[in-house]
């Protein structure tokens, strides 16, 4: 009863921001990501009668914080909600190759992966929407990992909130660049940051119906290969979901100085002609999206302007995959 | 036929963004305001049959641009409205002392010296909510600067959009520092930044009506002589309103590093319990709200973490005063 399993994160392109309901964690909004190929998370699950006690360990390091609590609260949730009450303790590894809580959704990939493992060391087939539902209950982001290229999460109840492909393998030429000013853990978690943003911002609601218009231009972007159209709805969507906290009483924000030097950089680039746009999760690290002819010159210049900063380059990765 | 006016700028703790009517200058929301000791424009106004043209003179300096266009625009626009058409050549001596353009708001004082020497000069005697209308069709922010204190600029129509004193004389114990890291020209005129918002972002009706319970809280304030709410309100409205221009399309902000690297150390100094809050206007300056007794830690900590940023303070200031 053992099964590893591998899913990349992946970057909303259309964020989620808010739950309708903590409990099942439904989102207001439905979300779009990109699967990216250069961030995973590896996760080996096995459930075995010789183990005495559940264990996590994360990059080979025994943990026995929050986040194993997470992790053993979620795999008990998939085991209640499957039916399967009387299986033996479990031990999980898991080795993350994304810079944890540094604004790359660590937790995409993470649930997407203990999810997929999970079900399969219990000896279950479920599909990849199945997963995506279970996936939900740990991360909402992890939804949409299930998927490779461009996936959405719908707003639903508990049965449909789930991710969807919208294009596994996409023809259009897209590239992100993760910019990395600040590798600390964020400062606020992006589970209370919303949560104080549902409740407290005065823009909240119109911040809803702006994220379905702005759903709706992103598909069709996408379905027309339209790289220019996808990379202003997206930086404008993302700019959006952090104008809401701005709103929020008090005001918080994610960005730091850096983030705004990489955002002012964008906008040079775009000034001579590259074109380049710009996402940001809950983190102060600044994701471009750009295309292949341009990722050289945009690598050279924030060498230049932000030579401390490190750049990972990613484009589309696969969905979730089954190593043994 | 020559008059000299003073007036003082003023820092608006509710937030004046976006107008209804650009020809008018009507705003969408009503606003309040502190006016300044420290910041003010003296103005002097002379008609004279031996004038052969218009001059404007600003600290000086003979001015041959689009300011001095405005300003020669918006002494015709009284003296038509006074229906004294038959003037004579004028030239106009303006000393600001107020960094131009910083961000504080030198258009206020600027337009409201302007308009009332303008208007003594032709002989007449308004009262200041005469004053403040003629005023505001200059620039909108000058209609708070005709009066001391706490003033209040009220949506409305040509005639009902004025200002009006709240309180001349606060008993509250106020005092602002306007931390200056850029004294460049700002890069988006606040003009057209709120015309793009007002256009485009889809939050802009839910900044309307926030403005609106923000003031409701803010005149509260006031009459309680509560200064805790009152910065909480003031910052809270200013980040409300530089929210919208985030969620513009596209988006944009007036945010530099040292405007977040401001805001982080006043929320340092809150954590170490020095109570203070911060505005933000159309710039990048932050301007901190606080009472006597925090003034001098509050610089000190500046020093250090902002060394080059320089702290000017300020206090209430009076409404119109005449000269000569």
């Amino acid at each position: 009863m053992k099964a590893t399993a591998r899913a990349h994160t992946n970057i909303a392109l259309i964020k989620y921001w808010g739950k309708k309901n903590q409990n099942f964690i439904l989102p207001y909004n439905s979300s779009l990501s990109m699967t990216l190929d250069a961030f995973y998370t590896d996760t080996t699950v096995e459930f075995n009668e010789a183990f005495t006690e559940n264990q996590f360990f994360l990059n080979d390091n025994r943990v026995n914080n929050e986040m194993a609590t997470r992790v053993f609260d979620h795999i008990k949730k998939i085991t209640t909600l499957l039916n399967q009450p009387n299986l033996p303790h479990f031990k999980v590894w898991s080795t993350n190759h994304v810079p944890t809580a540094a604004g790359l959704a660590s937790s995409s990939s993470g649930f997407a992966a203990l999810t997929a493992a999970t079900v399969k060391a219990m000896g279950l087939e479920l599909s990849k929407s199945e997963l995506s539902r279970l996936a939900r209950l740990g991360s909402g982001s992890a939804t949409r990992s299930l998927f490779g290229g461009f996936a959405m999460w719908s707003t639903g109840n508990d049965l449909t909130s789930v991710g969807s492909a919208i294009d596994e393998h996409p023809e259009m030429d897209l590239h992100l660049l993760a910019i990395e000013t600040n590798n600390a853990r964020k400062k606020i978690p992006s589970r209370s940051g919303m949560q104080n943003t549902v409740e407290t911002s005065a823009y909240y609601d119109a911040w809803v119906e702006k994220a379905k218009n702005d759903l709706d231009l992103m598909t069709y972007a996408i379905k027309q290969n339209d790289f220019e159209l996808l990379g202003k709805v997206a930086e404008n969507n993302a700019m959006a979901m952090h104008a809401t906290n701005l709103a929020a009483v008090p005001s918080f924000t994610y960005f730091e100085p850096d983030t705004l030097i990489a955002m002012q950089t964008v906008q040079e680039l775009r000034d001579n002609g590259i074109s380049c746009y710009y996402t940001l999760d809950a983190g102060p690290n600044l994701k471009i999206l750009t295309q292949s002819k341009n990722i050289e010159a945009i690598k050279t210049y924030f060498n230049k302007k932000l030579p401390k900063a490190s750049i990972i380059q990613a484009t589309f990765g696969p969905g979730i995959q089954y190593l043994s």
